[in-house]
């Protein structure tokens, strides 16, 4: 029997203890559901153990525990592989917007409905199957496997950087697979390249001690919010969208003609993407596309502006004080201590007269991430799902941060690939959330033709 | 026995009587003291009445009455002089500030403390106690005299524009005093020139229909917050201070050499204005000093601005709005709707690009007030009070608005004088009010001699 047929034979297994799954009501940001993490973590590292992974474990962390297993028999001529998926899920309420329950999963016109089926239970089992169904059929696996999943993704894996640390030697890989990923669309794939950094600021003007009558002092010390709002000016050009910050764009790895040719290749809907915004056009940075934009060039987004009387009608005030948050995505190789640099080297230079000016880092740095060009686990990636779908991935990037993945290039210096099978429309972080039962099939059998190409 | 010897004569009476007017509680913003305000018109209908002044009758408005009263037998030949003051006073809270109860007042080292003994009651006697003296002396007054007190300038007069409208023929006058002025200092006085007009307006930039995420949707739409910093920059030049609105200082009567004289030979104590406001600097639109920037320039002055975050810490949001309210000090001869409809035109001019904008305009108009040189009114204010101190009186302007006086320019086309003998530090807003009895004797002094001078 072939893996594939293995795994045909055993769908309808794999449905049973995926709704299993899906029952441990595992929902990180609530106390009250501590111990259904701790439930999931066992469920999954008994699920590793029964498919024949070894060393299969509950790592503790500060807050939920992660689960670690392996199975490094393939020989050191083979690649070490890190596969990644969690295994916590978000909040289900509101309830009552939910046609099944969140938590009492059922299958309904080929999807399995339920909270954390799509994200990322029903992803993050895919690769445990795979590699069932792998050891079933030949007793071994292609390629040496590590498996890690944690219990906190959906509350931003805030106990995660110290275990990954202490972790780093047995977590050593030569590539990553992640398990939380996207497809482009039901019946398309993706290969995610590139991902955005963050890098946040608040930008706080001070003027006089206290509020000013405007009548009386209007003329004599400059206004806070004034100066705030042309030092922000200063930042962006309003025409053509470039940021003004002086060395802002230094480090950014410009755009190839290859590369921009793989974003132009990816559909892209603008009057669909004006009506969903709502925006009456859009609007960034001349001389690139909207896409380009939001993919694969830095940003600088005010957040958040705050001053002076804000109540309805009028308050004749010449506001003491006036603050902005700032954000910027960043694109590799954009540092976000160097941006938080120029940022407050540009306030400094740029401060009008009569005020003085305070820039505070906000917390939440991530590094950018891009893959390099020829990367040779994206490229085994782009071949299976190429077999699979039967068509070429889209070559796409991401306009926010994937923390997990600027994380895992930090500490083990590996640029991990995005290899899961959800789609955006399965209501990932809302009522009725579901999956494809089609995909799960489908990525059972990509993550077998994967590890076979590893290790071939 | 002359006025001046009646007035020596009558001064501890006098006192009594302020003690007495000072003992109503008539604060105008508290609806439990409605009563209190009408005993006190009663008291000031009753006070001209004993003076011999005629017709001293209540006029009731939709809220606090006003206090009517005349003289007119002084011949056609003479002027009809308008003085006006109020009976209302500011709420005492926070009580146990005061020294000695607020509406319980008494005299200590020659002053007389209680709420309104400076603002406007001590203040608006002292007409009353002149025409008294010279009636006394004389029988008759030099000039005819009309007294209009109101009982809600503290309030902001909300019901006096109709009752002066309705009343405007037998309001009609040659020259207007207020009873509710200051003197320059406790030994000096001055002539208050100009007073400045308000003009407000609310600018609201929208982009898309609501908040998105910073990451997934920066670059590709503007941001409201971002546009609203660049409107608004774009309306003042950073450096020079300058406003950059087109057709802004159309209007404005510029500023003579014999006003700059009059601007310049007021003291001013530059260090004493920054440690009062706490300012690092001063600043304002260059080529003027401070004070002519206070008194007599334009200015354009953010009162408040919002949008996105405002909590602690990082929310990556890409406002759907943002929204800024402006007021502008105007001087003559600007217009309020004509600067509300060029900054209309500069928002629409400079709009950047992917956001619509709207401008609304807020309440509060108020035409800018410049007495014109040579007034006949003014320049016997001068002459008295120079006569009155010992020393010409300062020229001066005030940043701040008083309607009462562009309401009476309006509808009885007469600049009006301020002839008041308050001082600045009598904590006319705030606890332990107070009154200095040198400058309540040295009034009555003055209105005498003006009477006189206006009848000669």
């Amino acid at each position: 029997m072939s893996w594939q047929e293995y795994l045909d034979t055993h769908q309808d297994r794999f449905e049973q203890e995926l709704l299993d799954f899906v029952r441990i009501p595992s929902v990180s940001a609530r106390p009250e559901h501590m111990r259904d993490v701790e439930r999931a973590a066992r469920w999954v590292a008994d699920r590793l153990a029964a498919a024949g992974i070894e060393n299969a474990e509950i790592l503790p962390t500060t807050g939920h525990p992660a689960v670690y297993g392996d199975w490094l028999h393939a020989g050191t001529d083979k690649p070490s592989v890190l596969i990644y998926g969690h295994f916590d899920v978000q909040p289900a309420e509101p309830l009552d917007l939910w046609t099944s329950p969140p938590f009492d999963p059922e299958i309904r016109d080929g999807r399995l409905w339920g909270r954390g089926a799509s994200d990322d239970k029903g992803g993050m089992f895919i690769p445990i199957l795979a590699a069932e169904a792998l050891m079933a059929e030949t007793g071994r696996l292609p390629v040496n496997v590590k498996f890690l999943f944690e219990g906190q993704e959906e509350i931003g894996s805030p106990d995660m950087p110290p275990v990954i640390a202490a972790q780093r030697n047995r977590l050593a890989c030569d590539m990553i697979f992640s398990a939380d990923g996207l497809q482009w669309s039901a019946q398309e794939a993706q290969i995610v390249m590139g991902l955005k950094g963050l890098m946040g600021v608040e930008i706080t003007v001070d003027g006089a001690a206290t509020d000013q009558h405007s009548g009386l002092h209007g003329g004599g010390i400059n206004n806070p919010l004034m100066a705030l709002s042309q030092l922000l000016a200063s930042m962006k050009d309003a025409q053509t969208g470039r940021i003004t910050i002086d060395g802002f764009y230094d480090d950014v790895i410009d755009l190839s003609d290859e590369d921009r040719a793989e974003i132009a290749r990816v559909p892209f809907d603008e009057a669909g993407y004006l009506a969903e915004t709502g925006a009456p056009a859009s609007f960034g940075e001349e001389g690139y596309s909207v896409r380009e934009r939001l993919w694969a060039r830095p940003t600088l987004e005010i957040n958040g502006l705050t001053g002076g009387y804000q109540g309805a009608g009028t308050k004749t005030v010449l506001p003491a004080r006036a603050s902005a948050k700032i954000t910027c995505r960043l694109v590799a190789d954009q540092d976000p201590e160097r941006i938080a640099a120029l940022i407050a080297a540009h306030v400094e230079a740029h401060l009008p007269p009569g005020v003085t000016a305070q820039v505070d880092r906000l917390a939440g740095d991530a590094d950018p991430f891009l893959v390099p060009r020829g990367h040779n686990a994206t490229r085994a990636a782009e071949e299976v799902l190429a077999e699979t779908y039967g068509a070429a991935p889209y070559i796409t990037r991401v306009g926010g941060s994937i923390p997990i993945m600027t994380l895992f290039l930090r500490e083990l210096g590996v640029h991990g690939v995005m290899f899961g099978f959800s789609v955006g429309d399965e209501n990932l972080h809302a009522p009725d959330e579901f999956f494809r039962l089609e995909n799960f099939r489908r990525g059972q059998t990509a993550y077998c033709r994967l590890l076979e190409k590893l290790g071939g």
